[in-house]
């Protein structure tokens, strides 16, 4: 805790860089906006019993097979060989998730996800721009100190993420207390390209957009760059992703 | 090198990044901002004979008397015990430094520079607001793969090195294929804050703003922040930092 009382938050760009904070004091936001978070925030909206994230795909068929979940995960921008679909937010609507379990294998953002809870952390929350105000209403509520994790690409920092992060500080900023140049890089970022967060990705040359472009994604990329589209708050409890 | 022969620029905002960049291929350009870089060139500006960057207070005493060098450093803003002078590029005018040679101990820097070389960098030079028309002119001159590898604060991104790492590409784009979010947010901070920079890091409560204000070195700060007021090239070679 800090001065005033009130509670630190800082982001992390990169995974190589969530050892310089507090991880076992804090809540953790796990942040991979394109498309893995904004993924499991539509899926638990639409119903989903709840979400296993996994960091292999062999272990994501090895649970979907002992759970009869449905195993999702992409590789390369193609549905992994083994698996049943892909990483689009679009993939899970209510009338095929609801009820079911979704094992969604990841890379960036389920080692995140396993380092911090490795490193003891307090609590761990998922978070894109479909849950922004989910996320930022539970960061109020908590009090607690804060980590915004972005999971980043390959653990290069990515745009989208440090956007993410940049529009949770936006609206929480005076709850904490920030002491925090990469919380201002964000928050100032953000604030530079709030109006229109896909024209800003498309200028600024980010690697993502370029990359899922290519795949023939816009509709996923406007999709993940939109608030509170599927505003619920996956909370991660004993291996899963489960709506608070 | 990537489509159409322009060379690669990657900006490193933190040394616990630099190894996601293939630094053999590339100069490396060290940013200190606050003050170390800034200190260097101002003194070789000034006619000092060389800097000869050392990353500790025992190694600095011990080289300092063996070749009768100025040592210099500070740890939490006084000057190191066992040394003579300090880390304000004001501590070095060309009355003073002219035909010196500075040994002087800097902590996030000085690692860098090392982390640098036993990565096998092509080059290394560094890099300031003070010499910063001298850091572009080579870069472009040079046509080899560039990374611009921040300082940094314990490992924590700041503010002030992302800062210059944005205003050098602002610069030099055209001449670089630029693949790289980092250099991308560096950029766009650097266009929202260039017209003063002094109140960006003000009114964004950079971390260092607050601890150089605290030791009442709001002259330093102003003067780190200006472009060109001791443009040279520093380049290490064989231990020391050279003109070019």
């Amino acid at each position: 805790m800090s001065t005033n009382n009130r509670p630190d938050l800082y982001t992390s760009l990169s995974p190589t860089l969530l050892h310089l904070y507090d991880v076992s004091s804090s809540i953790v936001v796990i942040i991979d906006v394109l498309r893995a978070t904004s993924t499991i925030a539509t899926a638990l909206y639409n119903g989903a019993r709840c979400v296993i994230p996994v960091d292999s795909i062999s272990r994501c068929m090895e649970i979907g097979r002992q759970i009869q979940g449905v195993t999702a995960g992409e590789r390369d921008g193609q549905i992994a060989e083994g698996l049943e679909y892909g990483n689009s937010p679009f993939e899970y609507p209510r009338e095929f998730i609801e009820g079911k379990t979704l094992v969604l294998t990841t890379t960036n953002g389920t080692r995140l996800l396993h380092m911090s809870l490795e490193k003891g952390a307090r609590e761990i929350i998922t978070g894109s721009f479909p849950n922004l105000s989910a996320v930022c209403d539970h960061l109020i509520e908590m009090k607690k100190n804060v980590i915004l994790a972005c999971a980043a690409w390959k653990d290069r920092i990515n745009m989208e993420d440090s956007l993410f992060a940049g529009a949770v500080i936006s609206r929480v900023r005076e709850h904490f207390a920030i002491n925090c140049d990469s919380s201002h890089i964000a928050e100032k970022m953000y604030e530079k390209g709030k109006k229109d967060l896909f024209d800003f990705m498309k200028k600024n040359e980010a690697s993502h957009y370029h990359r899922l472009m290519g795949f023939g994604l816009e509709k996923d990329i406007r999709y993940c760059l939109t608030p509170d589209g599927a505003n619920v708050l996956p909370l991660y409890k004993e291996g899963k992703l489960l709506l608070k």
